[in-house]
């Protein structure tokens, strides 16, 4: 079949490869329809984290079951499903707490990491592909409704649900201020995800206008932090009588927009990160913290734990991805994808792929 | 002054009443510039709960603060305050727990009910006149910034505090569906109070055609229970696979209505009451009640305890209760008011008074 | 096999009865080492509740794994198990939520109550036996560290799932006073579980002196009410500053111990029943309940969410139900155990069968 | 009277100062029967915060109100009282929220701290001393039960509370594995507040014999790090399946403690932090944190919110802190107070002084 394989930084091939298959009772196979190219991604693809090339990338995925395995009890062929970019048992000390994230028996892994997160399942190739072999496929495969499309059902392989958890990890409540630094496609799906909280207001802080834009035709009030990250904190001083946001969320994965995250939170609120940081160390502030009673929240989305009411969200109409989407691609094209996104032109948001 | 005044079932008159003045330190003298006559007056209006004539009724005002007592610390004369329906000290056991409607200073003091709730206080006069003794002032009016305006604010006395701690109470999950019993205006106020928690869908069951059509500009699911109460049951099992809702919130204050509320929860699911209860006994389904390990919850709202998020909600317009308002009359018109919205007539919805 | 077979009230027969085999690929076989009698089956045996004659009986039982079927990931031959009284799927709206109880693949489906409980799955046999064929057995067998006898582990399997369900319904915060009325086994067990939440006292009502004397060897403070109830309210009363207490929780299945709970819960209290109430309809204070802002909740515990934190806490010493053991006896002595616990001779708390 | 004056690092001297009086209508004075030197005193006294010296030390203090302003509703002469160690007015947008210490009113102003935590009241005297000004008394005095002597209250003033909040922010659940590294004071505290949450286990890290042994007395599991931190480590994982602790407790304040408690806590853990950290910038491992879906929260604790539930907690003997008491001294030995603990001789732990 044919797969998006990773060579190196800026070099990502869709070419042939094996085709995959089943190996284990619990799998399942499912033909991909539709793919995305996550944020995530661009952290290999931009040569910022090391890692060894030749797999296909990808764990954005939705598609049609294939087949499953003698043990698969809640999916049959033809099932119409997205699949969880993270693996989970659905049984273990972690997923029985909804942190699917931390699944002892998957070692959570991810689909299309390669090396990085094999887990204990050994690698999983990736949804940028034509077919994807799912392993603990009951509790990592989720049936769709007719009402959900393709292109809306992408975003609840790792989107949505990453920044689903990032609103819950706030705790916020009904009239709280929340402030989200980042308007990528994560930070945007994290301004649909905070208003479900019912916040007073929502800010979204990023320096590129179109970005900006979309973030206030969503409800957001924008700031733009111009060059420097003052303004930031400044505006949204300004905008909670001098307290500070009840809820900050960080959805870049850099150190500044961090800072800001932290240095604007009021006393006694949460920090969320639902960047990537893949750096070991951060400089973190912490006699303000010990002054200002802060709670510090980092982590993996426990994306399958949230899928299910994602999905009635998404089903209802109380939450639609699709403003979001700015390119759909054939599979064929995912190097233009991959460069388009890592460039940032073209008005880029999300990228979908189409085998 | 001049003050509503009930005489006895369907006779209210404004007339001269004494001018209330300041009797405890902690006072606050208030002069009305809105008021709101509220459904559970309506009670008293038509005889459904006996009570002994000769005052001035009315627990929804807004207003001016006139004198302070030398113990009030947070209010000063000129200021523009809304004025809890409850009277709560924010101190005692119960006002630490945000529990303030079970204010053990107060006795849960209702303003206008007469020696129906004078509670520790003595008798109240109500908000439908020219001027109000506010006890325990510091914890029970609270300052309104210019973005609200009087109209708007009448809700933050007990309506908008009474749905919110109706969909508080049911614990509202991002994803849930939330069925509303009765759509008057503590039904509508609950509809946009329950979507503050993120629901899937909300139903609103009523049988009035105006009265659904505003459910559904509001963003409800507007369902028609006709006559009788089995087409809602029925409907709302179409809505939600079978199961039933996650949520029902009764606004009505009904017998059936209240079945249909605990018939129509899912396994699980979780019945909050805002009605008003004036019966001693209620026939409770308890071996469904027990097998579908339901939570039903009833009580005053904690008024005291919800405004300030209401405040911050209603200033940003993320939540607007106006499009409620259906007539504003001077308050020498109260006894029209009364009959209007008793009768049900001229699309009454929600009726405010002006001094 | 042998088995304890319903034959109408007060007649109960250890028999021969066909060998239960594996039907379907995610069943296992269980060899039961021990089976407790629970009050539930008091149900049958003393006429409350009609039933179709002919089953075996039991619920409460712990053994090793026999056999299991090809689609069981986590058991294996020689496990040592609890076995939960209630069937769930794991993987359900429900199950995902921790409402087993209400599982839609197992339709909540319990052993050993005939006809009574057959959910979706037919009449399962019950643990007052040899062996026992378990559906769905990944999610309702749990492994038993060796740390944890037979004897305490027939505990898990619903008496302290349901105390610990009363327990959490009741929301019970560091300080509170929970008032428990009944001090049978499910009784007693649910003053063991209050103390995991930080109450500054457990108030434990009952009539019978021995069954007080336990309540307060296990720490409670015990309350006789006597022939009437009055006293009990006056007790709590004045345990409580006058103010009722935060938390009851109600263990007897009767309709004046319901009242009693209800009644001395203060305001803005909560009511967690766990007793069994097998009758259709009971008479509600309504306009107490509406005033005094209650919370009640009512239903059957959600066993096989709960087990695996009871686990850690028994393996720990945290908790240890043996004390309430007053009887163990080879399951050919069933009939009488059954006699002893409904004729509460014989200082009978738990009954436990020896196969 | 007499104060005990901070002169410098290692100088502290009980001397004549000058005799506090009421200055705001929410004052009262507070003759002083109690009072307990803290670790964070030390901080003074070790120099490690520099300070201006000439000011009154002690912000754990009980005793009896002498006098009240004008505006003080709730106490009066007599009334035997805990005052706590932070200033808090009950009403500001983080009172209502429980988050006393962020108090706007009173700028967070603790007793004892002279010019570093002036808030918006001006230097405070302390409570070592003879008589002590309590502003915003109403929320800041809380009234003793007689069942509650002055060694037990003490620990109300702060350590209680602060031990509260660090086992709280945990969100800690019933079968919990909670670590606390530090068995200090208020490490102490901590493993008796974190029982109240119900955990399986407690494991208590130092490397003080008596401390450690003080810990197994109080029901926790000591751990001797020894000399480095990595045995703490392997024993935490030793006790909880190779998991990690589901939530660790940091009571010391220093950076490699700190660090212990992070790399010890499970995934999808909670780090709560209660040691005083006075340097700017700790180097949090935030791609360890990131995998590991960590909360980390760290600040002052809300003592003023959590008194009362500590005060019914402690009336009913469910919490006594006096095994903590190693020392009780006349006001006139604090020099030799501060000596002993500073040096951590005679097996010293809570240093009381009676003026």
């Amino acid at each position: 079949m044919k797969g998006t394989v990773f060579h190196g930084p800026h070099d990502v091939r869709v070419e042939q490869v094996d085709d995959p298959a089943l190996k284990t009772p619990t799998d399942a196979m499912v033909r991909i329809t539709r793919a995305g190219i996550c944020g995530s991604d661009l952290h290999f693809y931009e040569g910022a984290l090391p890692i060894v090339p030749g797999f296909v990338l990808g764990h954005e995925g939705v598609g049609v079951i294939e087949e499953v395995g003698a043990g698969v009890v809640a999916l049959k062929k033809g099932d119409r499903v997205v699949v969880s970019g993270v693996v989970a048992c659905g049984r273990c000390y972690f997923c029985r707490r909804g942190q699917s994230s931390q699944c002892a028996e998957s070692g959570s892994a991810i689909f299309g990491y390669g090396a990085n997160s094999a887990g204990k399942l050994g690698w999983l190739g990736g949804a940028q592909s034509e077919v994807v072999r799912v392993p603990m496929a009951d509790y990592t495969c989720f049936a769709l409704p007719d009402a959900i499309d393709d292109d809306a059902a992408v975003f609840l392989a790792d989107m949505l649900p990453t920044a689903f958890f990032g609103a819950l990890n706030g705790n916020i409540r009904p009239g709280d201020t929340v402030a989200i630094f980042g308007c990528g496609p994560v930070g945007l799906c994290a301004v649909m995800c905070a208003k479900l909280f019912g916040p007073a207001q929502v800010i979204a802080v990023d320096s590129i206008p179109y970005r900006l834009e979309l973030a206030r035709k969503l409800g957001a009030t924008p700031v733009n932090r111009g060059s420097g990250s003052g303004s930031s904190l400044q505006a949204i001083a300004e905008l909670t009588d001098g307290r500070g946001a009840d809820v900050t969320i960080e959805a870049v994965g850099k150190e500044n927009a961090l800072n800001s995250a932290i240095m604007s939170a009021r006393g006694g609120g949460t920090v969320s990160v639902i960047g990537v940081f893949g750096m070991p160390w951060f400089n973190f502030p912490i006699y303000h913290a010990f002054t200002h009673d802060l709670t510090f929240r980092i982590g993996l989305a426990n994306i399958n734990a949230h899928i299910p009411e994602l999905v009635r969200l998404m089903e209802s109409g109380a939450i639609d991805p699709r403003p979001l989407i700015s390119h759909v691609m054939p599979l064929d094209d995912a190097a233009k994808g991959y460069d388009i996104f890592s460039a940032r032109t073209d008005n880029v948001m999300k990228v979908l792929l189409k085998p």
